[in-house]
């Protein structure tokens, strides 16, 4: 076993709204010898993602509805900030403590539906979740390929909460050429004994390792993973999509 | 950056209960040059660990009561392995489908309270999990310091389901001379500008990755993590303990 390794990119620039992100990656690894080869997986932080695409809304364009002056004044937010987190959620599974913790329109629970203020220059500006971080994903890769030749794994990543336990862990938003779950279940060990209980989530354990590798006041938001690459395909697979546990099935709640 | 660097531990025997675990690790890291060094941090899946404590449980010992004998029915489980599984637990948080989602007494939510039968050569045995996993983390520790002259960490872990998304994670059950938690709430980022949101699950994290590291079928309980030396102390720190979030202060469930 090569085991696995992940280092942040350098050298990548401030991304802004139109940038082709995926050739700002290919230039900064090509400055870094051999940093990227076949079945390479490049986790993204789906902050620049959303830069690239423009996912951001100015606060300056938002007007608040009754439901969002309302739980402003119970969490201590921006009205506008509040209606924003509405606008990409499809339930708000709690509020409390100036924390909102929503389901998106694409399915993740998170806190605030994933919008965000953190790195971005102009504080009036918030960065939302890529509307369909697959498809980015998907884009991404392709236009890697073509930049560089090389099949590599993207996956875009965000900071979650979770329950039971503290902290964050980065899991996956969006995925493309990378399976997202190895299923061992039912299988036998490598001695034919005993059957294997395991059904890893691989992409949300690659953006795990992927946030490790990074510093977090250090503005990096590519690392590239390798050893990996008995996960990575010729196709784009499913996604991170089937990552997402439908509620009725859910037994950890 | 130099970024981290995850890889499974070759030659380590099957291990007994009663084994010096410390020491079958530090002869197999020896048998690999230089595998080891200060700020290691040597994840060990609980298995060996409670096989070395022999946390272990033979089903001929177990009289299962009528609550064993009910969820038995109803999940198809043997009513004495179910017995096993409650006496490991201080709450059943859901039975459902063959599952039991138990809180065990360490405060660890998990299936089946973590009673396991696979990797088990004789399957009339049970490994439950580690007494207190977090002082046979500290108590490696110090066998592996004795052995070694080296300040490691050592990291006990776990694959546990999750909320809201599909697959297992291998986490932190036990942590000793490593931080589980890395908290960048309130701090601002390298430029001085926004205020950085994230409190990194270091060591859910790094369980994370060193699970990428092995082959699910391959018996390689131990996997060595380079690149985390700024979360190494000399002290032991709060162990895997500090991870565990207080239901009423949880806003995900």
């Amino acid at each position: 076993m090569p085991g696995i390794r992940a280092q942040a990119l350098a050298g990548l620039p401030e991304v802004r709204p139109g940038d082709d992100l995926a050739g700002l990656i290919a230039s900064a690894a090509d400055g870094d010898a051999g940093t990227l080869r076949d079945g390479t997986v490049v986790a993204i932080a789906h902050k620049v993602v959303s830069k690239s695409e423009a996912a951001l809304v100015a606060l300056a364009d938002v007007s608040p509805g009754a439901r969002a002056l309302e739980l402003a004044a119970d969490t201590g937010k921006d009205p506008r900030h509040v209606q924003v987190i509405l606008d990409e959620s499809v339930e708000l599974v709690r509020a409390e403590r100036g924390v909102l913790i929503c389901r998106t329109r694409h399915g993740f629970v998170c806190a605030n539906a994933g919008v965000d203020t953190s790195n971005v220059p102009d504080s009036d500006t918030l960065v939302v979740l890529p509307r369909d971080p697959d498809a980015s994903a998907r884009s991404l890769r392709a236009r890697l390929r073509e930049l560089t030749g090389l099949q590599l794994g993207v996956l875009i990543t965000d900071s979650f909460g979770r329950a039971w336990r503290h902290g964050q862990l980065d899991v996956a938003l969006g995925l493309a050429g990378v399976a997202p779950l190895d299923d061992w279940r039912g299988r036998e060990d490598s001695q034919g004994l005993v059957l294997v209980a395991t059904w890893l989530a691989v992409a949300d354990a690659a953006a795990a390792a992927a946030d490790l590798a990074r510093e977090k006041d250090s503005r990096e938001p590519v690392v590239l993973v390798e050893g990996l690459e008995r996960y990575v395909s010729e196709d784009d697979g499913p996604g991170a999509a089937a990552l997402l546990r439908a509620r009725e099935e859910d037994l950890f709640l």
